[in-house]
């Protein structure tokens, strides 16, 4: 049988929702790949009586794995590997070569912040070091070590997996916890499952809905795939997951979807556009490499920013000119004032202009421009709010340019713009 | 006594992480504010064992209400209303005057695509029209009507409000939710919390425990209140939720936080550093408003981002200089070639030609020069992945010039070095 694990996020900053959390999300994505189903994920607070509570549901509704994370930090609200010992009936046992090793992760910090209370430090250093007996330890990423802590009698359940709050330690320390023989023997029977993604770009999520039904018309037993569709960022993402000995009824499924869809289907392999647009910059070899600037108005340098989120993409971005005011649109990026004047700042000319004047100015292969109206004042009936207008410029030939009008809130309306921006300079790449 | 309460969010969706929940921290600040406890949120998916169960679990917790979102649409995998009417033994009687109402609603979609299956469409609106037999109902916003559910025995627990799964039905029907007699009375005892949070940037948590560790030894009883502290994006929250009789030991709390951290105290009244720049920026008049720019490298356009993230932003950001290319560092930002090569693009003496360079590039009162090694390549022993360079240079005086070596991966780089140049700048514009 599939096995079934529960996810328990703590912190009184996520139950409030002061904090969003990211940890219950990535997890439940982590344990479907490895053919385990997530029964719940809850939320609760610094509160040990509330946390134990959750367990013992858990625990109640046969779970075969818990996960926590967060509540292992130095202060006295972090409870959690207390609250998991008690519950795995396990005594709580001072570490001591992790509590060396634990100092040693701190030494460079007390040589940052001189003043520090060195006995405060190492008491919490301490606290840390404390696990419950017979837990197998996750080395510390940050200063928190993790846990996996089985049930104290053995062919029993579940078993605990306790796992640091920032994501950044979390998921690390989660590939170490899952080469752990305790987390395998958890999970010894989890199905394999295949799962693909494809995505597509510029169509409503309904008409997928649509291909759906078409597909089941023409005999497709969709209820052998486990499909999910969700718009994110401006695309549609199809997701379906498959036992191997689907693989027919699954190819069938693509065939149907390439067939409908060739025009904005862009990735079946999980690429995402920001890596298709790297690949065509880098091109086939080192010369074959175009450089890019980008000229941004109501992106406030977002599009740069995306441009320079991959390890790198300081081989083919020169850089960016941010022209909020239209002094520096002139001067920065070489639009002209009577372009502005007769068109206004958010027109197919500028955008236009803009594109070129990245190019131009830093020297790049590809320009992008930018202009539009993020909100929320600023727009007229002719140009409201959420009108933006982007144009890629290539050495060869015509600008690509065009106009959307984009829904939402500013920040929801700048961060779309990056994307329709991506997939433009996608499309003048492909034909360039 | 607090009344105390769970959320239970469902859908497969939410509960593999493919969509975010926005529902639970709505729902629990708007708890909050009522004064009520937020004990879980829990997600569930789909299975109506499994949403049934979280039920129990939160009627054995004892908790007064149950808030639950989404599984009331038309499709068959919509169980919620049908879940809670079993859980509080109510049975599920139609209400015909609900289904007429619903149907209304419909109309004018089944007039505009007329072609429509009308046998299904009622069927899925009766099915919407079906409700727990007592329960009160909430009018639809969209199709769906939410609804309070009271125990079926009087004076005991819990009430189980019911609503729908899109933020913009539930907000407005909670609203709707809160005067009803039924939620009035499941929450009574409700008792009314004031709540502080203080802001702090440049010590680590730990130092925070230790302030909380000594203003119990000067005597204070913190356990009247309720402090959590929470480290994000590379800041320190502390917030106090408290009743009103603890203003004493809150204020007394208070001022051992302010004595003990007054240089790195930046915020008593919750406002972000975002904002504190903006408002220090515009000054207290018009003709008082400083322009900024920034020229940046490894952030890459993210600082232009942020500055421009708030409304009305164009009253004071010029622009920006996004120069990831030395080259571009020389034409966009004027910093002198012979600067690079003596001290490399990573070092003072560039953040601050880049600083210089962004206030006369961009003709702007505040320019701002940020340079560095974002990773995951590029670092070397002397100067390793995370060290990054700031400068801010105002009208009078020396620019304000700091380097700093931060943790974590190229995107945890970038965003950090962002909260480091927001608190720059801050700096510079409270002492210039």
């Amino acid at each position: 049988m599939t096995p079934r694990a529960g996810i328990v996020v703590t912190g009184t900053e996520v139950l409030t929702g002061r904090v969003t959390d990211r940890n219950g999300p990535w997890l439940a994505e982590r344990l479907k790949e490895l053919g385990v189903d997530v029964a719940y994920t809850t939320i609760v607070g610094d509160r040990p009586g509330d946390m134990e509570a959750a367990f013992r549901f858990m625990a109640k509704e046969g779970l075969d794995l818990i996960l926590t994370s967060g509540g292992l930090g130095p202060t006295a609200d972090d409870l959690t590997a207390e609250v998991v010992g008690r519950f795995q009936a396990r005594p709580m046992v001072l570490d001591e070569a992790l509590e060396g090793r634990i100092a040693e992760i701190l030494s460079p910090l007390t040589k940052r912040w001189p003043n520090l209370d060195m006995d405060a430090i190492r008491e919490s250093n301490r606290k840390q070091a404390v696990v419950p007996q017979g837990a197998i330890v996750l080395e510390p990423i940050g200063t928190a070590p993790g846990l996996v802590v089985p049930p104290s009698e053995p062919e029993s359940k579940p078993t605990v997996v306790v796992l640091p709050g920032p994501p950044r330690e979390l998921q690390p320390m989660w590939s170490e916890a899952v080469e752990t023989d305790a987390l395998k023997a958890a999970i010894k029977d989890a199905t394999e499952y295949r799962q693909t993604m494809l995505r597509l770009y510029g169509i409503p999520e309904s008409e997928i809905a649509e291909t759906l039904r078409a597909a089941e018309r023409e005999g497709l037993e969709l209820n052998r795939l486990e499909i999910t569709t969700c718009l994110k960022r401006g695309e549609v993402e199809v997701v379906t997951r498959y036992e191997p000995a689907e693989q027919e009824v699954y190819d069938a499924f693509e065939a149907v979807v390439r067939e409908r869809h060739s025009n904005t289907l862009f990735s079946d392999d999980g690429s995402t556009v920001d890596q298709q647009v790297a690949a065509l910059l880098r091109g086939s070899s080192v010369d074959q490499t175009q450089t890019i600037a980008t000229a941004e108005s109501c992106t406030g340098g977002l599009l740069a920013a995306r441009l320079t989120e991959l390890p790198g993409s300081s081989d083919y971005v020169r850089g960016a000119a941010i022209v909020y005011s239209n002094e520096a649109k002139i001067t920065q990026a070489g639009v002209k004032a009577e372009t502005i004047e007769q068109h206004g700042a958010v027109s197919a000319e500028v955008a236009e202009a803009l594109a070129a004047g990245a190019r131009a100015k830093l020297g790049a292969d590809v320009g992008v421009g930018v202009t539009g109206i993020a909100g929320p004042g600023g727009g007229t009936e002719e140009k409201p709010v959420g009108l933006v207008w982007l144009s890629v410029a290539t050495a060869d030939g015509e600008p690509l340019t065009r106009s959307v009008n984009l829904p939402g809130s500013r920040a929801d309306i700048r961060d779309r713009a990056t994307t329709v921006a991506m997939h433009l300079i996608r499309r003048a790449l492909l034909h360039s």
